[in-house]
Protein backbone atom coordinates (compact mmCIF):
# COMPACT_ATOMS: atom_id res chain seq x y z
CA UNK A 1 0.00 0.00 0.00
CA UNK A 2 2.63 2.13 1.02
CA UNK A 3 5.26 0.89 -0.99
CA UNK A 4 8.39 -0.40 0.03
CA UNK A 5 11.13 1.22 1.57
CA UNK A 6 13.55 -2.07 0.24
CA UNK A 7 14.33 -0.56 -3.17
CA UNK A 8 15.42 2.84 -1.41
CA UNK A 9 16.84 0.81 1.92
CA UNK A 10 20.64 0.70 -0.05
CA UNK A 11 23.12 2.93 1.87
CA UNK A 12 24.37 5.82 0.17
CA UNK A 13 28.25 4.99 0.45
CA UNK A 14 29.33 1.87 1.50
CA UNK A 15 28.85 -1.73 0.81
CA UNK A 16 25.50 -3.23 0.61
CA UNK A 17 25.07 -5.98 2.51
CA UNK A 18 24.88 -9.21 0.13
CA UNK A 19 21.64 -10.41 2.20
CA UNK A 20 19.84 -7.01 1.15
CA UNK A 21 20.88 -7.10 -2.21
CA UNK A 22 19.19 -11.25 -2.16
CA UNK A 23 15.92 -9.67 -0.40
CA UNK A 24 15.56 -6.65 -3.43
CA UNK A 25 15.87 -9.96 -5.77
CA UNK A 26 13.16 -12.05 -3.85
CA UNK A 27 10.59 -9.03 -2.92
CA UNK A 28 10.58 -8.44 -6.82
CA UNK A 29 9.69 -12.26 -7.23
CA UNK A 30 7.11 -12.26 -4.46
CA UNK A 31 4.98 -8.86 -5.80
CA UNK A 32 5.87 -10.60 -9.28
CA UNK A 33 4.24 -13.72 -7.88
CA UNK A 34 0.96 -12.36 -5.29
CA UNK A 35 -0.85 -13.31 -2.18
CA UNK A 36 -0.73 -17.15 -1.86
CA UNK A 37 1.53 -18.66 -4.24
CA UNK A 38 4.36 -20.69 -3.16
CA UNK A 39 8.18 -19.48 -2.56
CA UNK A 40 10.33 -21.11 -4.80
CA UNK A 41 12.66 -23.04 -2.05
CA UNK A 42 16.07 -21.83 -0.90
CA UNK A 43 17.95 -24.12 -3.23
CA UNK A 44 15.83 -22.90 -6.23
CA UNK A 45 16.29 -18.87 -5.18
CA UNK A 46 20.23 -19.82 -4.61
CA UNK A 47 20.14 -20.69 -8.33
CA UNK A 48 18.07 -18.47 -10.25
CA UNK A 49 19.63 -15.19 -8.49
CA UNK A 50 23.49 -16.80 -8.59
CA UNK A 51 23.51 -16.35 -4.23
CA UNK A 52 24.50 -18.40 -1.82
CA UNK A 53 22.33 -20.65 0.11
CA UNK A 54 23.09 -18.68 3.71
CA UNK A 55 22.55 -15.49 1.76
CA UNK A 56 18.64 -16.77 0.44
CA UNK A 57 18.30 -18.05 4.02
CA UNK A 58 19.05 -14.70 5.82
CA UNK A 59 17.10 -12.56 3.06
CA UNK A 60 13.84 -15.35 3.49
CA UNK A 61 14.46 -15.02 7.27
CA UNK A 62 13.94 -11.11 6.97
CA UNK A 63 11.03 -11.54 5.01
CA UNK A 64 8.89 -14.15 7.36
CA UNK A 65 9.70 -11.45 10.67
CA UNK A 66 8.35 -8.49 8.24
CA UNK A 67 5.28 -10.92 6.89
CA UNK A 68 5.81 -10.17 3.23
CA UNK A 69 5.97 -14.39 3.36
CA UNK A 70 4.83 -16.98 5.85
CA UNK A 71 4.85 -20.92 6.77
CA UNK A 72 2.65 -22.60 6.18
CA UNK A 73 2.26 -25.79 8.81
CA UNK A 74 6.01 -26.56 9.08
CA UNK A 75 6.90 -27.21 5.52
CA UNK A 76 5.35 -24.73 2.47
CA UNK A 77 6.28 -21.04 2.10
CA UNK A 78 3.79 -18.79 0.78
CA UNK A 79 3.48 -15.18 -0.23
CA UNK A 80 1.61 -13.48 2.70
CA UNK A 81 -1.19 -11.17 2.27
CA UNK A 82 -1.15 -7.82 3.93
CA UNK A 83 -1.44 -7.16 7.86
CA UNK A 84 -4.25 -7.16 9.71
CA UNK A 85 -5.01 -2.86 10.69
CA UNK A 86 -7.14 -2.68 14.23
CA UNK A 87 -7.95 0.39 14.62
CA UNK A 88 -6.76 2.03 17.82
CA UNK A 89 -9.49 2.90 19.63
CA UNK A 90 -11.67 1.86 22.85
CA UNK A 91 -13.65 -1.14 20.79
CA UNK A 92 -12.88 -4.98 21.56
CA UNK A 93 -10.20 -6.89 19.19
CA UNK A 94 -13.68 -8.59 18.08
CA UNK A 95 -15.17 -5.35 16.63
CA UNK A 96 -11.96 -4.24 14.72
CA UNK A 97 -11.61 -7.87 13.16
CA UNK A 98 -15.10 -7.96 11.93
CA UNK A 99 -14.63 -4.51 10.12
CA UNK A 100 -12.59 -6.28 8.30
CA UNK A 101 -14.89 -9.17 6.85
CA UNK A 102 -12.80 -11.75 9.17
CA UNK A 103 -14.05 -13.68 11.81
CA UNK A 104 -12.52 -13.04 15.71
CA UNK A 105 -12.14 -15.88 17.55
CA UNK A 106 -10.57 -16.33 21.59
CA UNK A 107 -8.34 -19.01 23.10
CA UNK A 108 -8.55 -19.63 26.95
CA UNK A 109 -4.75 -19.89 28.33
CA UNK A 110 -6.48 -19.40 31.96
CA UNK A 111 -8.72 -17.14 34.23
CA UNK A 112 -7.47 -17.41 37.57
CA UNK A 113 -7.60 -15.06 40.89
CA UNK A 114 -4.31 -13.23 42.13
CA UNK A 115 -3.68 -10.76 45.03
CA UNK A 116 -3.04 -7.44 43.26
CA UNK A 117 1.47 -6.73 43.36
CA UNK A 118 2.42 -2.86 44.60
CA UNK A 119 2.33 -1.54 40.33
CA UNK A 120 -0.74 -3.04 39.70
CA UNK A 121 -2.83 -2.17 42.80
CA UNK A 122 -1.58 1.31 41.61
CA UNK A 123 -2.91 1.51 38.22
CA UNK A 124 -6.51 0.13 38.65
CA UNK A 125 -6.23 2.25 42.44
CA UNK A 126 -6.79 -1.09 44.68
CA UNK A 127 -5.41 -1.62 47.75
CA UNK A 128 -2.06 -4.02 47.52
CA UNK A 129 -3.16 -7.69 47.97
CA UNK A 130 -6.36 -7.25 46.79
CA UNK A 131 -7.70 -10.11 44.85
CA UNK A 132 -7.47 -9.57 40.88
CA UNK A 133 -8.77 -11.35 38.07
CA UNK A 134 -6.25 -12.67 35.69
CA UNK A 135 -8.02 -13.64 32.20
CA UNK A 136 -5.32 -14.65 29.51
CA UNK A 137 -6.41 -15.71 26.16
CA UNK A 138 -5.24 -16.29 22.66
CA UNK A 139 -6.54 -13.71 20.15
CA UNK A 140 -7.32 -15.32 16.92
CA UNK A 141 -8.70 -14.12 13.46
CA UNK A 142 -9.74 -16.87 11.21
CA UNK A 143 -8.14 -19.45 13.20
CA UNK A 144 -4.98 -17.83 13.31
CA UNK A 145 -3.55 -16.63 16.58
CA UNK A 146 -3.07 -13.14 16.02
CA UNK A 147 -2.08 -11.92 19.43
CA UNK A 148 -1.97 -12.77 23.16
CA UNK A 149 -4.15 -11.02 25.98
CA UNK A 150 -4.07 -10.29 29.52
CA UNK A 151 -6.49 -8.66 31.32
CA UNK A 152 -6.52 -7.46 35.13
CA UNK A 153 -9.82 -6.87 36.61
CA UNK A 154 -10.58 -5.99 40.30
CA UNK A 155 -12.31 -9.30 41.62
CA UNK A 156 -14.43 -7.08 44.15
CA UNK A 157 -16.40 -4.97 40.76
CA UNK A 158 -17.07 -8.51 38.99
CA UNK A 159 -18.07 -10.81 41.23
CA UNK A 160 -19.85 -13.23 38.61
CA UNK A 161 -17.34 -12.99 35.83
CA UNK A 162 -15.71 -16.40 36.29
CA UNK A 163 -19.05 -18.15 36.55
CA UNK A 164 -21.18 -16.09 33.79
CA UNK A 165 -18.82 -14.82 31.65
CA UNK A 166 -17.43 -17.37 28.25
CA UNK A 167 -13.98 -16.89 27.82
CA UNK A 168 -14.91 -17.60 23.79
CA UNK A 169 -16.87 -14.49 23.92
CA UNK A 170 -16.08 -10.62 24.06
CA UNK A 171 -15.15 -9.15 27.55
CA UNK A 172 -16.18 -5.86 26.41
CA UNK A 173 -19.49 -7.10 25.97
CA UNK A 174 -19.83 -8.62 29.13
CA UNK A 175 -18.33 -5.75 31.01
CA UNK A 176 -20.69 -3.85 29.40
CA UNK A 177 -23.57 -6.15 30.30
CA UNK A 178 -22.80 -5.23 34.18
CA UNK A 179 -23.56 -2.17 33.82
CA UNK A 180 -20.24 -0.60 33.09
CA UNK A 181 -19.46 2.02 30.48
CA UNK A 182 -15.87 2.40 28.95
CA UNK A 183 -15.21 6.48 28.94
CA UNK A 184 -11.40 6.85 28.13
CA UNK A 185 -8.19 4.67 28.28
CA UNK A 186 -4.69 5.14 27.63
CA UNK A 187 -2.63 2.91 25.72
CA UNK A 188 0.91 2.83 25.46
CA UNK A 189 2.63 1.28 22.48
CA UNK A 190 5.89 -0.40 21.84
CA UNK A 191 7.84 -2.95 20.18
CA UNK A 192 9.10 -5.87 22.19
CA UNK A 193 10.33 -9.19 21.55
CA UNK A 194 8.36 -12.52 22.09
CA UNK A 195 9.29 -14.65 24.74
CA UNK A 196 9.61 -18.10 24.44
CA UNK A 197 6.45 -18.94 26.19
CA UNK A 198 4.15 -16.13 24.05
CA UNK A 199 6.21 -17.47 20.97
CA UNK A 200 4.83 -21.05 21.84
CA UNK A 201 1.37 -19.41 22.63
CA UNK A 202 1.21 -18.03 19.45
CA UNK A 203 3.04 -20.71 17.62
CA UNK A 204 5.83 -18.24 15.92
CA UNK A 205 9.03 -18.33 16.22
CA UNK A 206 11.47 -16.51 19.39
CA UNK A 207 12.21 -12.94 19.40
CA UNK A 208 9.86 -12.33 16.83
CA UNK A 209 9.12 -8.68 16.96
CA UNK A 210 5.73 -7.72 18.08
CA UNK A 211 3.45 -4.75 18.78
CA UNK A 212 2.82 -4.39 22.72
CA UNK A 213 0.41 -2.11 23.75
CA UNK A 214 -0.63 -1.63 27.63
CA UNK A 215 -4.10 -0.34 28.33
CA UNK A 216 -5.52 1.20 31.24
CA UNK A 217 -9.30 2.08 30.68
CA UNK A 218 -11.47 4.49 33.23
CA UNK A 219 -15.09 4.57 33.91
CA UNK A 220 -16.90 7.85 33.58
CA UNK A 221 -16.87 8.76 37.20
CA UNK A 222 -12.74 7.87 36.63
CA UNK A 223 -12.26 4.98 38.26
CA UNK A 224 -10.02 2.45 36.62
CA UNK A 225 -11.34 -0.42 34.98
CA UNK A 226 -8.96 -2.75 33.87
CA UNK A 227 -5.33 -3.24 33.02
CA UNK A 228 -4.29 -5.05 29.64
CA UNK A 229 -1.63 -5.67 28.06
CA UNK A 230 -1.48 -6.80 24.38
CA UNK A 231 0.80 -8.43 22.29
CA UNK A 232 0.19 -8.79 18.46
CA UNK A 233 2.45 -10.39 16.17
CA UNK A 234 4.72 -8.04 14.43
CA UNK A 235 4.30 -10.06 11.08
CA UNK A 236 0.41 -10.23 10.70
CA UNK A 237 -0.46 -7.33 12.73
CA UNK A 238 -0.57 -3.41 12.33
CA UNK A 239 -2.94 -0.06 13.96
CA UNK A 240 -4.25 2.64 12.48
CA UNK A 241 -5.18 5.89 14.25
CA UNK A 242 -7.21 8.57 13.18
CA UNK A 243 -5.96 12.15 15.19
CA UNK A 244 -7.83 15.36 15.47
CA UNK A 245 -5.81 18.80 15.29
CA UNK B 1 6.62 1.03 34.36
CA UNK B 2 4.81 -2.20 33.49
CA UNK B 3 6.98 -5.14 34.92
CA UNK B 4 8.97 -6.85 32.71
CA UNK B 5 7.62 -10.11 30.17
CA UNK B 6 10.88 -12.04 31.62
CA UNK B 7 9.62 -13.67 34.76
CA UNK B 8 6.57 -15.21 33.40
CA UNK B 9 8.52 -15.50 29.66
CA UNK B 10 8.94 -19.18 30.47
CA UNK B 11 6.53 -22.25 28.30
CA UNK B 12 4.37 -24.05 30.51
CA UNK B 13 5.66 -27.31 29.53
CA UNK B 14 8.54 -28.05 26.98
CA UNK B 15 12.30 -26.84 27.48
CA UNK B 16 13.28 -23.06 27.99
CA UNK B 17 15.52 -22.18 25.78
CA UNK B 18 19.32 -21.54 27.44
CA UNK B 19 19.78 -17.76 26.14
CA UNK B 20 16.61 -17.00 28.21
CA UNK B 21 17.61 -18.59 31.25
CA UNK B 22 20.70 -16.43 30.86
CA UNK B 23 18.29 -13.30 29.76
CA UNK B 24 16.39 -13.89 32.99
CA UNK B 25 20.21 -13.57 35.33
CA UNK B 26 21.01 -10.47 33.21
CA UNK B 27 17.75 -8.88 33.97
CA UNK B 28 17.79 -9.06 37.21
CA UNK B 29 21.36 -7.63 37.61
CA UNK B 30 20.89 -5.10 35.06
CA UNK B 31 17.65 -4.18 37.26
CA UNK B 32 19.73 -4.01 39.99
CA UNK B 33 22.87 -1.95 38.62
CA UNK B 34 20.37 1.31 37.40
CA UNK B 35 20.27 3.48 34.70
CA UNK B 36 23.59 4.09 33.41
CA UNK B 37 25.91 1.96 35.35
CA UNK B 38 28.28 -0.54 33.37
CA UNK B 39 27.38 -3.87 32.42
CA UNK B 40 30.16 -6.74 33.06
CA UNK B 41 31.35 -7.93 29.97
CA UNK B 42 30.33 -11.10 28.08
CA UNK B 43 33.27 -13.06 29.88
CA UNK B 44 32.48 -11.67 33.40
CA UNK B 45 28.91 -12.70 33.02
CA UNK B 46 29.62 -15.79 31.65
CA UNK B 47 32.00 -16.38 34.66
CA UNK B 48 29.30 -14.87 37.17
CA UNK B 49 26.72 -17.16 35.82
CA UNK B 50 28.14 -20.16 34.73
CA UNK B 51 26.81 -20.17 31.47
CA UNK B 52 28.35 -20.33 27.79
CA UNK B 53 29.44 -16.72 26.50
CA UNK B 54 27.74 -17.89 23.49
CA UNK B 55 24.68 -18.18 25.32
CA UNK B 56 25.40 -14.70 27.30
CA UNK B 57 25.91 -13.22 23.66
CA UNK B 58 22.55 -14.23 22.27
CA UNK B 59 20.83 -13.12 25.78
CA UNK B 60 22.75 -9.49 25.59
CA UNK B 61 21.73 -9.40 21.85
CA UNK B 62 17.96 -9.87 23.14
CA UNK B 63 18.77 -6.77 25.57
CA UNK B 64 19.76 -4.78 22.98
CA UNK B 65 17.05 -4.45 20.72
CA UNK B 66 14.81 -4.85 23.40
CA UNK B 67 16.64 -1.43 24.75
CA UNK B 68 17.33 -2.53 28.19
CA UNK B 69 21.33 -1.79 27.45
CA UNK B 70 22.91 0.41 25.18
CA UNK B 71 26.36 0.58 23.57
CA UNK B 72 28.03 3.49 24.36
CA UNK B 73 30.56 4.77 21.27
CA UNK B 74 31.75 1.07 20.26
CA UNK B 75 32.43 -0.35 23.21
CA UNK B 76 31.28 -0.02 26.37
CA UNK B 77 27.79 -1.32 27.09
CA UNK B 78 25.44 0.45 29.93
CA UNK B 79 21.78 -0.15 31.15
CA UNK B 80 19.62 1.69 29.37
CA UNK B 81 17.07 4.51 30.55
CA UNK B 82 13.36 4.12 29.88
CA UNK B 83 11.89 4.53 25.92
CA UNK B 84 10.90 7.98 25.30
CA UNK B 85 7.07 8.30 24.90
CA UNK B 86 5.99 10.44 22.24
CA UNK B 87 2.14 11.22 22.06
CA UNK B 88 0.37 10.24 19.05
CA UNK B 89 -1.50 13.29 18.26
CA UNK B 90 -1.26 15.76 15.63
CA UNK B 91 1.47 17.24 16.99
CA UNK B 92 5.26 17.77 15.85
CA UNK B 93 8.46 15.25 17.33
CA UNK B 94 9.64 18.61 18.35
CA UNK B 95 6.77 19.20 20.32
CA UNK B 96 6.57 16.06 21.81
CA UNK B 97 10.48 16.14 22.98
CA UNK B 98 10.36 19.16 24.60
CA UNK B 99 7.21 17.78 26.63
CA UNK B 100 9.54 15.38 28.01
CA UNK B 101 12.47 17.99 29.03
CA UNK B 102 15.04 16.56 26.09
CA UNK B 103 16.09 18.59 23.61
CA UNK B 104 14.39 17.73 20.15
CA UNK B 105 16.93 18.59 17.24
CA UNK B 106 16.87 17.05 13.34
CA UNK B 107 20.01 16.83 11.05
CA UNK B 108 18.86 17.20 7.44
CA UNK B 109 19.57 13.97 5.07
CA UNK B 110 17.93 15.66 1.95
CA UNK B 111 15.29 18.13 0.70
CA UNK B 112 15.02 17.80 -2.99
CA UNK B 113 12.09 17.66 -6.07
CA UNK B 114 10.94 14.73 -7.56
CA UNK B 115 7.85 13.93 -9.71
CA UNK B 116 4.78 11.37 -7.41
CA UNK B 117 4.40 8.55 -8.57
CA UNK B 118 1.11 7.13 -8.79
CA UNK B 119 0.75 5.97 -5.33
CA UNK B 120 1.98 8.94 -3.87
CA UNK B 121 -0.09 11.25 -5.94
CA UNK B 122 -3.43 9.28 -4.95
CA UNK B 123 -2.81 10.12 -1.36
CA UNK B 124 -2.15 13.87 -1.74
CA UNK B 125 -4.89 14.02 -4.53
CA UNK B 126 -2.65 15.65 -7.13
CA UNK B 127 -1.48 14.78 -10.69
CA UNK B 128 1.01 12.06 -10.89
CA UNK B 129 4.15 13.59 -12.60
CA UNK B 130 3.45 16.87 -10.53
CA UNK B 131 6.54 18.05 -8.46
CA UNK B 132 6.84 16.80 -5.04
CA UNK B 133 8.94 17.91 -1.86
CA UNK B 134 10.48 15.48 -0.59
CA UNK B 135 12.39 16.32 3.13
CA UNK B 136 14.33 13.19 4.93
CA UNK B 137 15.70 13.92 8.24
CA UNK B 138 16.76 12.30 11.59
CA UNK B 139 15.34 13.22 14.44
CA UNK B 140 17.42 13.59 17.27
CA UNK B 141 16.72 13.77 20.72
CA UNK B 142 19.56 15.14 23.46
CA UNK B 143 21.45 14.38 19.94
CA UNK B 144 20.83 10.79 20.06
CA UNK B 145 19.11 9.71 16.47
CA UNK B 146 15.76 8.54 17.16
CA UNK B 147 14.42 8.32 14.07
CA UNK B 148 14.40 9.05 9.98
CA UNK B 149 11.43 11.26 9.19
CA UNK B 150 10.69 11.30 5.03
CA UNK B 151 8.15 14.05 4.00
CA UNK B 152 6.42 14.56 1.16
CA UNK B 153 4.43 17.79 0.21
CA UNK B 154 3.31 19.08 -3.11
CA UNK B 155 5.50 21.56 -4.18
CA UNK B 156 2.92 23.89 -5.83
CA UNK B 157 1.54 24.20 -2.16
CA UNK B 158 4.56 25.35 -0.51
CA UNK B 159 6.42 27.25 -3.18
CA UNK B 160 8.89 29.00 -0.78
CA UNK B 161 9.68 25.92 1.19
CA UNK B 162 13.05 25.40 -0.70
CA UNK B 163 14.65 28.88 0.07
CA UNK B 164 11.86 30.01 3.48
CA UNK B 165 12.12 26.81 5.64
CA UNK B 166 15.30 26.10 8.45
CA UNK B 167 15.40 21.93 8.26
CA UNK B 168 16.75 22.25 11.43
CA UNK B 169 13.33 24.02 12.92
CA UNK B 170 9.60 22.33 13.36
CA UNK B 171 8.16 21.16 9.47
CA UNK B 172 4.64 21.89 11.19
CA UNK B 173 5.37 25.18 12.57
CA UNK B 174 6.52 26.61 8.90
CA UNK B 175 3.30 25.05 7.30
CA UNK B 176 1.31 26.61 9.90
CA UNK B 177 2.97 29.92 9.02
CA UNK B 178 2.14 29.82 5.47
CA UNK B 179 -1.68 29.62 6.71
CA UNK B 180 -2.14 26.30 6.12
CA UNK B 181 -4.04 24.14 9.13
CA UNK B 182 -4.05 20.77 10.02
CA UNK B 183 -7.53 19.58 10.63
CA UNK B 184 -7.19 15.79 11.13
CA UNK B 185 -4.76 12.74 10.50
CA UNK B 186 -4.65 9.26 9.40
CA UNK B 187 -1.38 7.22 11.29
CA UNK B 188 -0.62 3.34 10.40
CA UNK B 189 1.54 1.65 12.81
CA UNK B 190 3.28 -1.38 12.58
CA UNK B 191 6.72 -2.87 13.10
CA UNK B 192 9.64 -3.56 10.49
CA UNK B 193 13.36 -3.80 10.06
CA UNK B 194 15.47 -1.66 9.38
CA UNK B 195 17.09 -1.63 6.08
CA UNK B 196 21.09 -1.14 5.94
CA UNK B 197 20.50 2.73 5.50
CA UNK B 198 18.62 3.15 7.64
CA UNK B 199 20.42 1.24 10.12
CA UNK B 200 23.38 3.30 8.65
CA UNK B 201 21.85 6.75 9.27
CA UNK B 202 20.21 6.08 12.71
CA UNK B 203 23.63 4.09 13.98
CA UNK B 204 22.19 1.20 14.62
CA UNK B 205 22.52 -2.46 13.90
CA UNK B 206 20.97 -3.81 10.86
CA UNK B 207 17.78 -5.58 11.29
CA UNK B 208 17.00 -3.72 14.80
CA UNK B 209 12.78 -3.65 14.85
CA UNK B 210 11.48 -0.33 14.36
CA UNK B 211 8.13 1.73 14.62
CA UNK B 212 6.70 2.45 11.33
CA UNK B 213 4.44 5.22 10.97
CA UNK B 214 3.01 6.05 7.61
CA UNK B 215 0.69 9.51 8.20
CA UNK B 216 -1.38 11.59 6.07
CA UNK B 217 -2.83 14.92 7.08
CA UNK B 218 -5.40 16.99 6.06
CA UNK B 219 -6.76 20.73 6.18
CA UNK B 220 -10.49 21.11 7.42
CA UNK B 221 -11.40 21.84 3.80
CA UNK B 222 -10.37 17.79 3.36
CA UNK B 223 -7.19 18.50 1.21
CA UNK B 224 -4.28 16.47 1.72
CA UNK B 225 -1.77 18.47 3.21
CA UNK B 226 1.45 16.05 3.47
CA UNK B 227 2.55 12.23 3.38
CA UNK B 228 5.13 11.52 6.06
CA UNK B 229 6.98 8.08 6.74
CA UNK B 230 8.80 7.85 10.46
CA UNK B 231 10.95 4.79 10.88
CA UNK B 232 11.67 5.31 15.32
CA UNK B 233 14.18 2.80 16.97
CA UNK B 234 11.86 0.13 18.63
CA UNK B 235 14.59 0.06 21.24
CA UNK B 236 13.99 3.67 22.27
CA UNK B 237 11.07 4.63 21.06
CA UNK B 238 7.23 4.36 22.18
CA UNK B 239 4.00 6.04 22.10
CA UNK B 240 1.35 6.71 23.61
CA UNK B 241 -2.45 6.90 22.79
CA UNK B 242 -5.04 8.78 24.76
CA UNK B 243 -8.14 7.16 23.76
CA UNK B 244 -11.92 8.50 24.16
CA UNK B 245 -15.34 6.14 24.70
Amino acid sequence: MWGGPVRSGVPAGGAVPKYYLAKIEIVGLVDELGEGAAVPSERELAARFGIARETVRQALQELLVEGRIRRRHGRATVVAGPKIVQPLSIESYTEGVRRQGRTPGRALVALESQPADPVQAGHLEIEPGAELLHLERILLSDDEPMGLESTFLPAARFPLLRTDFDPGTSLYAYIRGTGVTFHRATEHIETVLASPREADLLGTGPALPMLLLNRVSWDPQGRPIERVRSLFRGDRFSLVAELGG
